[in-house]
């Protein structure tokens, strides 16, 4: 009898978490240039993926209805149901507040100011919406299937055409008092412009290192007897042209990698941990990597951090958007008034 | 009856209470150049408190048996007997293990390597000890009685001879990987050395900004026509000279507060935690705190911490190592074999 009632009572727990695995979940990532969708399933595999260019655009309702175009199309594209969908996760290129789901400001490339994000999700979609800043999210992904896979304290490093960090303490997401913990974009270090920020601006260590800066230093030294490369070269090209062996193209990379040795070397000197990721389209280059890793080696006494590239590559973001998403459809329901 | 019964549990467990609450600690705050001692009981109160010069001692065993003496006449001074101590803590001036009671490293001054000093303290005094580093435990002290009381996200300074950071996260000390989160003294910042840090120099940070810079820079820029105040000065002379309005102290007062804005402006970078808490016999400075806040503020966009001098001053070690021995009576006993 107590047998069977504990079987019986199994069988309903097995039923009920069926329904809670059934369904399906969307990741954002919301860029400067792009907007990337995924169509996950509760377990975080991704079954459908989409990419559609943001140039130009700048307004939250309109990102807001090309992902809504986007998750109906992935859906069209497996045949599923709209309501198949239990929650969204979108990361933004910004500070922002993820208890009350605002998107506070964005980098000075892209200007939004305290947008409602999960609600404009939510009211667009019709179910539980997240959001977070990108470099989080993408922290969050490789904390949870990368590079830093149950490392208990790292910080990850973005290089885009900015520079941000995601940081781990704990086993958490550490993200300070007005959520913007790790925008290291406008650390000072030695050789960088001491010049007070300015707003809608890249930051000091953004002018010398991330992609803007590349572009910018590669720009100044140019000289036509010099390289074959164009004057508009971007970083990664530029980086390559240093690995082929350019003195031009090295002087950058150098200036580039010991920028980002500097403000590694000082966020250890705060956190002490020992794993560094860097991710982001410039910060995967290897050149990059291993430039920092020997001056950062040179810089330490004792011991020195793990410098790795993201595992996860490209998809960190979008990656830790899906986690997030899972996380939502399995912690919140929403009630829709139609 | 029942009524009966919930009072005599209650009288039971006031009388547990009771023998928990008597007794006393001892907080120990191991410097350079000198040793302070306080006797406290349970509540944190300070009974009596003593110094000695440490000025050329550099044996542990040494200052282990100075802290022993030191104890023995406290307790002789307020007439109570040796078994009346229940734990002690003591703060060490470098890196510790506070799991192990190990201080791995101490700073440059003083040339500690791996000294087991709980083990060495228990058995000298024959009560649990337990180790921290000093700027820890000075931030620990903040926390409980201080300047950041009840604040979750803090970051104390203690700027003295050198340069370093107690880190308050969650409520909590956040300690590193390696314990030696907090140790700013060589943060790269604009305006400072580039040269790799070696061994037993100080910090780069520290050749500008903390005591031994003051004392380096002013030795520099010092000229017998244009100051009263002897090549030798230290910090504290140096900043007062700087208040009654000599352009050479100004300057050497401008530098150091430059180069610590930059510090601090990057440790909120990193962590974006809204207080920053000045202590240390040259962080204590009003001039100092002042000259930083300016930087400060010119330096941030939309927001700035706040900066404050600790109000524990010199005693915040000193009670955070007390709050230490008190929860280590608390929470630990010890089986000493005779």
């Amino acid at each position: 009898m107590a047998q069977q009632e504990s079987n019986g009572h199994k069988r309903l727990q097995d039923e009920s978490l069926k329904a809670e695995q059934s369904g399906y979940v969307v990741g954002a990532d919301i860029g400067g240039t792009s907007l990337r969708l995924a169509l996950a399933d509760l377990s975080g595999n991704i079954l459908a993926r989409s990419s559609t260019s943001t140039v130009g655009i700048r307004d939250a309702a309109l990102i807001v209805s090309l992902i809504r175009d986007g998750v109906e199309s992935l859906l069209k594209e497996l045949a599923l149901p709209l309501d198949s969908v239990r929650a969204i996760a979108a990361g933004a290129p910004g500070i922002t507040d993820p208890v009350e789901g605002v998107v506070i400001a964005t980098s000075y490339l892209m200007g939004w100011r305290n947008v409602p994000l999960r609600v404009l999700l939510e009211e667009a979609l019709g179910v539980p919406a997240a959001v977070d800043n990108d470099v989080n999210l993408a922290a969050l992904g490789e904390s949870q299937a990368g590079a830093a896979k149950g490392v208990d304290n790292f910080v990850f490093i973005a290089i885009g055409t900015g520079i941000g960090a995601g940081i781990v303490l704990n086993g958490q997401l550490f993200r300070g008092n007005g959520w913007s913990a790790g925008e290291i974009g406008y650390m000072l270090v030695p050789g960088i412009s001491e010049q007070p920020a300015e707003r809608n601006k890249p930051g000091a260590l953004e002018e010398v290192a991330g992609g803007e800066g590349a572009k910018v230093q590669w720009r100044t030294r140019w000289d036509q007897s010099k390289t074959s490369l164009s004057k508009d070269a971007v970083a990664s090209e530029i980086f390559d042209h240093a690995v082929d062996g350019n003195p031009l193209a090295q002087e950058v990379l150098e200036l580039s990698a010991r920028t980002l040795a500097y403000a590694i070397y000082n966020i250890w000197l705060v956190l002490n941990c020992d794993l560094f990721v860097l991710g982001g389209s410039v910060g995967l280059h290897p050149a990059l990597r291993d430039a920092t890793h020997k001056f950062l080696a040179a810089r330490s006494i004792r011991v020195e951090p793990r410098l790795i590239s993201s595992s996860l590559g490209q998809d960190a973001q979008l990656m830790g958007a899906i986690f997030l998403a899972v996380d939502t459809a399995k912690t919140r329901s929403l009630v829709v008034t139609p």
